[in-house]
């Protein structure tokens, strides 16, 4: 059941990314080529499956509208991988397995591909075809722009940068987390929570699950980095130690690393202690996330 | 009256830049000086002055709505000119006078900058202080997302790089601005004229003004290249020569590409016939963008 969700859910997502996004014509084709080579065909779609799922926990099937609400979440990650990637901050040649977009298409066009996938989730979530009303438009715009900017996304990144060489202690590195990745795995949740006309208590609920599963899923990936190999997890193995980043391996050491991604799982676990059957799938995201093995 | 429009314009968007963007924090001092230090304190604010002049020849009046609106569109403006500006693009190290974005803070953090100020500008626009229907608020959306991405401004930023050393034709030129810098002016006077409750007429015939005084900036902008010096420019002189890059003076020559933005300036005024004297600012306004000398 699970698996069979996982694989409807990237199906769906990699459909409304193809029908989203701008199709190749002679006047676009290296930028939409670029767009479209990061974007689309790959990855593990953690945000859109967690929008899905938790529309679902409130009764509300996939449908359109979470398509288009999915499509926009992985166009603002796939940008923050383009970006992240570049030469000048991870210097990262490889993604997904296959060659970085500014190695495939060159620094400029890889830029320019990031800042119109940015672009593009906004244009989705306004877009007349999107049929929701205009309030509920506006919250998810709302959502997603508070999750990437200088207040999420974008802020975790550029500490990220700067903790390079730097010891930082566990409340932290949290932080840094809690912007870089944790900001738009919460916005998926809520925003699925949203299209699914959430009330107040449930998306309190929600938006703790997404935070537990946010931070056990950056634990996860740090034990990953050391105890996975490159060809499984399609980047390098052992970037993070290479580039002397602080993680919860090096902060806590690996057994403890592991122990505190269950026990985040655990408590996510908990949080979703009112909700029925539903939630099953959000349930089993959680175990998938502290037990994936890239 | 004209010079009053213009410095109250001016200032108004310096304030509301000031208001909309984070502020410094011990957390989020570098990313945010940054954004700072590009999005405030000088530019000429073209985009944000039409807007508001476009809301005013309906009759509305500078208000905070409209300064929302103004940041939006600096904020978009300003990402822009620091992704251009970065060793990959354009690589300019000068540009409003001082050093460039990444000259001053270095390039990682200059396109976080250049994001998350694309990021700030759909956040401004989904803000629950923005006093504006939530449909007037996906318009504005709709209309910033259409002009800056994939259709608009950033495939206009990735035809001119795939320019450099090729021969266009005028159409092909036009083309490339239409996206470059056309898209957003375009949507300047449209967002302005939307907040005004423009009706059908009356937005068609600014959209015609935008059109028109869009191509006739960018005419301008390759003349003052080749005819005023550094100093005043802000940013290097003959850099588009240097580059071998084609302009509408490379390809017309200087006197006719001077007739050429004075014959589109002419047009802008027959646009706005219908309108009466609250549409003299959008007038000066066209002739302001041909006469100008920086």
């Amino acid at each position: 059941m699970f698996q069979q969700f996982l694989k409807q859910s990237r199906t769906r997502v990699e459909l409304a990314l193809d029908t989203w996004l701008p199709t190749l014509s002679s006047d676009t084709t290296q930028l939409t080529s670029a767009m479209r080579y990061s974007a689309c065909g790959g990855g593990k779609r953690v945000r859109a499956i967690l929008a899905y799922a938790s529309a679902e926990s409130l009764g509300r099937e996939a449908a359109e509208e979470l398509d288009a609400v999915a499509a926009a979440l992985e166009c603002i990650h796939a940008y923050s991988l383009i970006h992240d990637d570049l030469p000048s901050m991870d210097d990262d040649d490889l993604r997904r397995g296959r060659p970085s977009c500014h190695i495939a298409h060159g620094e400029a066009i890889a830029i320019l591909a990031g800042d119109a996938l940015q672009t593009q989730a906004f244009q989705i979530l306004s877009d007349d075809q999107l049929t929701l009303e205009s309030s509920i438009k506006i919250q998810l715009i709302k959502e997603l722009s508070l999750a990437s900017g200088a207040q999420g996304m974008v802020l975790g990144q550029a500490i990220d940068l700067s903790s390079v060489d730097q010891s930082l202690n566990q409340s932290d590195l949290e932080n840094m987390h809690r912007c870089k990745t944790g900001a738009l795995i919460r916005a998926s949740i809520r925003m699925g929570a949203i299209v699914a006309s959430a009330n107040e208590r449930q998306l309190t609920a929600l938006t703790k699950y997404s935070e537990l599963i946010g931070l056990a899923f950056q634990v996860q990936d740090d034990v990953l980095d050391v105890t996975s190999e490159t060809d499984v997890l399609g980047k390098p193995k052992g970037a993070d130690e290479a580039m002397n980043k602080p993680t919860f391996v090096s902060l806590l050491g690996l057994e403890q690393a592991q122990k505190f991604a269950k026990n985040l799982h655990h408590q996510a676990l908990d949080s979703l202690s009112d909700f029925d059957y539903r939630a099953d799938n959000l349930r089993h995201l959680s175990g998938y996330i502290v037990n994936r093995s890239y």
